[in-house]
């Protein structure tokens, strides 16, 4: 893999004209690749033998290296929008080119970059709408609402789960309403709290917070391209979470704007004023309203980050470990478990003659414990903290018999940690499905859940011809419970990757469905897990919700066919 | 004070019948005072020195020893309720005497105490019914729906808001919905998970639990009598929620019977499905529907529990030194600073010549000490985590020239910690007034909120006519923040306590309100902060509030006139 221009002592791997926020903001993003994910620049390659392992387990791969050219592109004409938008808007702010209807069609899901690869869109926006400020936001929704005009708000696009497929619902204008200008950042230094613009990217929220001695420590897989108004809006968590909290628990307030009206609560720390607003916007996924800003915790940036991987025999032993480690006072801020399986493939993948570069330092202490599950430990904070930590999570790890494979194997994890779906665009190339999906459970139905769901998908990957590789992962541990990360890889039914996607998809829902785990722990709602809302709120509780969007957004107009049924 | 039977070694002060839960629940609850506060076998006693202190303060005070007897009570005619209720609730589940109505028509606010002592009440229910099981609860509320009667749940019927004030809003008929029947505790020891019937109180649950090794750690001053369905409908934090977490963050999981239909949330630790409904339910304060069970995260019963006091030279400088507990990793699990005139008014009323027994066991070290500002800490948990965490607390404390008073304080403070409602019926049959209100703000906000809702209520009551006692103190520390507790004692209006109260309330929830404090810290908002929700949420957020309301009981019976302005 490309190595990466430092620009931070604590994300290396983030580029530093990114992280410095030097990005022009005054027309939409263009940085990243619209047909896969991330850097242009960075492509990994897997070598002969990795090929051939995964090809062994998946079958013979028909490579499908074609990629469609933007021109190819016949995108539905774009319908011309009122006066009344465009004045809203200010006459900079509206964008209707072919690459930015494009680049605002999808999110990053494998079924959006299955489509996009192939050229096909049946559906794009408008018009992209890039407001200067919360208040050109606040007049744009009055806009849309009155004309009827459907907004899909945009953060950084990389929704795995439709977030932002530009559905119209019952209107027949829609636009993307971009919120990459709305980069404030205002700390509070006493509080130890900042209020973080919706368009600030993963990087650039830190870096500003950095200058100042501080994190926020919100980072998910999407961390570079992802924004502060997306982790509000989907509820996100990040792989430090375990001990820098959720998004969810980082956001100490909060502002909504909807056409019926602003949300906001209260800088203070706790209310027990009714029941709580903020999580009513936390999770709303834009179709209630724009979040425009968050104010956030913060903490002084760690001293000291210390990465490490051990070896499991199993992943039941690894998972009591883990279990035993959330509920006592010592949980590190990062830490996961691999199955057996997701350490085999780890290890072919991203061996020494696997991805160029290496995600895994540690191949060969790997090598030699190969059918054990991995656990990767991470923490961070000052020394102290961190070494009374480390003692702690060494005591379980030892008491539940798990060989310490040192710290080259776990800064490589944590160095890698972003590049997940540059990966995934090289297998797609390749002639591969490549999909994950998350869920969570508490400790005691963990073990059956991850049985029914595995098993889901394995066979309905058997059932279309294309047995595949289904592997898992245990995350985000809670003294209640854990969260479980599947991957699949397989052959692509190439022309029919959508149908081939639906089909794991929804078995693999209905499974987490009838195990009464939730649909989704991190990656949101969408236009994917839609119709399991009933399942997993009651219909009561999806009249609640129908009741609150129809009293923010009564025309409808807020991301139609999202997070609601 | 008269020493209490021990019960149980984690909650000596807790009467051995209770925690056992051995009282009767086939009828309403009869064995605290319906006057006034707690077990009537229990009122202290102010001696003559400590009434000579207070008197130099607030002026002469003129005895007001009256109590009215319960015959004396001329209660509204109750209205007779139809059968259909009758069989919902079962033949041995309806209650209409003047004891159980009285029992059932208020609070435990100073408001609802003076009209309780003067024997004047407008209102009361026009009976009390005891649902034997949830499905009961879900049938009465069906009844009541059809035939328009309002329901006011009742758990221990502590609130000091008006929560259970019998408002009929636009019904003729109104029944207290009394819960103490839903006492089930279900343990899931893996998970370290109890769902917890609405009716248990605080002992009752935590002897059940103690009895398994574990503790939920909720201890609000109105512990012995509130219950699990009270502490998650007003969103309740106690003494020891710096550690243990306020009970909004002890729930994962929640039910709510509504009359527009049940919400439940999944068992799962943590869930992206959207906006949060187990946010939604907690704190619904009986206004969207009744509660009947709540499951909490539940821990190992601590070993170790250490209480010791320190003095501050200043509020500031106390307040100080808990910002930087809470803005490090060693927060003790209970802490409080006391500004100089709460740390003197305690001396006064409860050394050694004070309130019988010690509230203040380490009176003489106080006194050497006696313009400076006391600190409670307390630490639970294994011998390590105490260890360690008092470490990093005294570290703290030394830094801020905090100087150790002893744990004799402390443990004084610990064990008279549920006592201060019972010195409350105390002051006001010695004619005083006395009530408590509390705030929470960022740390940057804290001194000037602070500031001026002493200074709202010192000039009302001067302006009354009645000058008076204000004290304060900080508690329930948050990295970004924590609460302001304030107290006051003057001498009643006789006869216009009410007018008095009101004047004084409204006076300090203006300053509130103007510093963007929040109403309410932990009391809930119930009857007396509805008024300043418009403030707390703005317009749209109420509105969301009542639209949601509208979707789960649209005939308007559940709990009317609270929470909602």
């Amino acid at each position: 893999m490309k190595p990466s221009t430092a620009s931070n002592e604590l994300w290396p791997e983030v580029r530093s004209e990114q992280a410095e926020g030097s990005i022009v903001t005054e027309q939409p993003r263009r940085d990243s690749k619209w047909w896969g994910w991330g850097d242009p620049a960075i492509s990994p390659e897997l070598d002969g033998p990795a090929v051939a392992t995964l090809e062994d387990r998946v079958g013979r791969l028909e490579p499908s290296p074609h990629i469609a050219k933007l021109e190819d592109f016949e995108l539905p004409a774009a319908e011309p929008l009122p006066q009344s938008l465009v004045d809203a808007a200010g006459t900079d702010g509206v964008f209707t080119s072919t690459e930015d209807r494009v680049r605002h069609a999808t999110g990053c899901g494998y079924v959006d970059l299955a489509r996009l690869r192939s050229g096909r869109l049946e559906r794009a926006p408008d018009a992209v709408v890039l407001p200067a400020s919360a208040e050109a936001v606040g007049r744009v929704l009055e806009a849309c609402a009155k004309e009827g005009i459907a907004v899909v708000p945009f953060g950084g696009g990389t929704s795995v789960v439709g977030g932002v497929e530009p559905l119209r619902g019952e209107h027949a204008r829609l636009i993307s309403l971009d919120l990459s200008r709305l980069r404030d950042v205002d700390v509070d230094h006493r509080s130890l709290t900042a209020r973080l613009g919706a368009g600030l990217r993963g990087p650039e929220a830190e870096a500003a917070l950095s200058r100042q001695g501080l994190i926020l420590g919100h980072f998910p897989q999407s961390f570079e391209y992802a924004t502060i108004g997306g982790f509000a809006a989907t509820r996100s968590a990040g792989q430090a979470s375990s001990g820098y909290g959720r998004f969810d628990k980082l956001v100490s307030a909060i502002r909504l704007l909807a056409p019926g009206g602003e949300l906001r609560t209260l800088d203070t720390p706790h209310t027990a004023a009714g029941p709580s607003l903020r999580e009513l916007v936390v999770g709303s996924e834009g179709v209630l309203g724009v979040i425009p800003d968050v104010t956030v915790r913060v903490r002084p940036a760690p001293r000291v980050r210390r990465y490490e991987a051990w070896m499991a025999e199993s992943f039941e032993a690894g998972s009591e470990i883990v279990r035993a480690l959330a509920q006592g006072p010592g949980l590190p801020d990062v830490i996961r478990v691999s199955d057996q399986e997701e350490t085999r493939v780890s290890l072919a993948l991203s061996g020494p003659r696997g991805v160029t570069g290496t995600l895994f330092g540690g191949y060969l202490e790997l090598r030699r414990k190969r059918d054990g599950c991995l656990i990767v430990i991470g923490l961070e904070g000052d020394e102290g903290s961190v070494a009374r930590r480390r003692a702690l999570t060494v005591r379980e790890l030892r008491n539940g018999d798990a060989a310490y494979l040192g710290q080259s194997a776990g800064q490589s994890w944590e160095h890698g940690r972003f590049q997940g779906p540059y990966l995934r665009d090289t297998l797609m190339g390749m002639g591969a499905i490549v999909e994950t999906l998350e869920t969570s459970h508490t400790w005691t139905q963990l073990g059956d859940l991850r049985e029914a769901v595995g098993a889901a998908i394995e066979d309905s990957l058997a059932a279309q011809g294309t047995p595949g590789l289904v592997f898992c992962h245990l995350s985000h541990a809670y003294a209640d419970g854990a969260s479980l990360y599947f991957t699949f890889i397989a052959r692509a039914r190439q022309g029919e990757e959508v149908e081939q996607w639906r089909a794991v998809k929804q078995a693999a829902s209905e499974a987490i469905v009838a195990a009464k785990g939730t649909i989704t722990h991190h990656h949101a709602v969408g236009r994917d897990h839609a119709p399991y809302m009933k399942a997993e709120l009651g219909a009561a509780g999806v009249e609640v919700l129908r009741a609150v969007k129809e009293q923010l957004d009564p025309t409808g107009v807020m991301n139609p066919g999202k997070l609601l049924p």
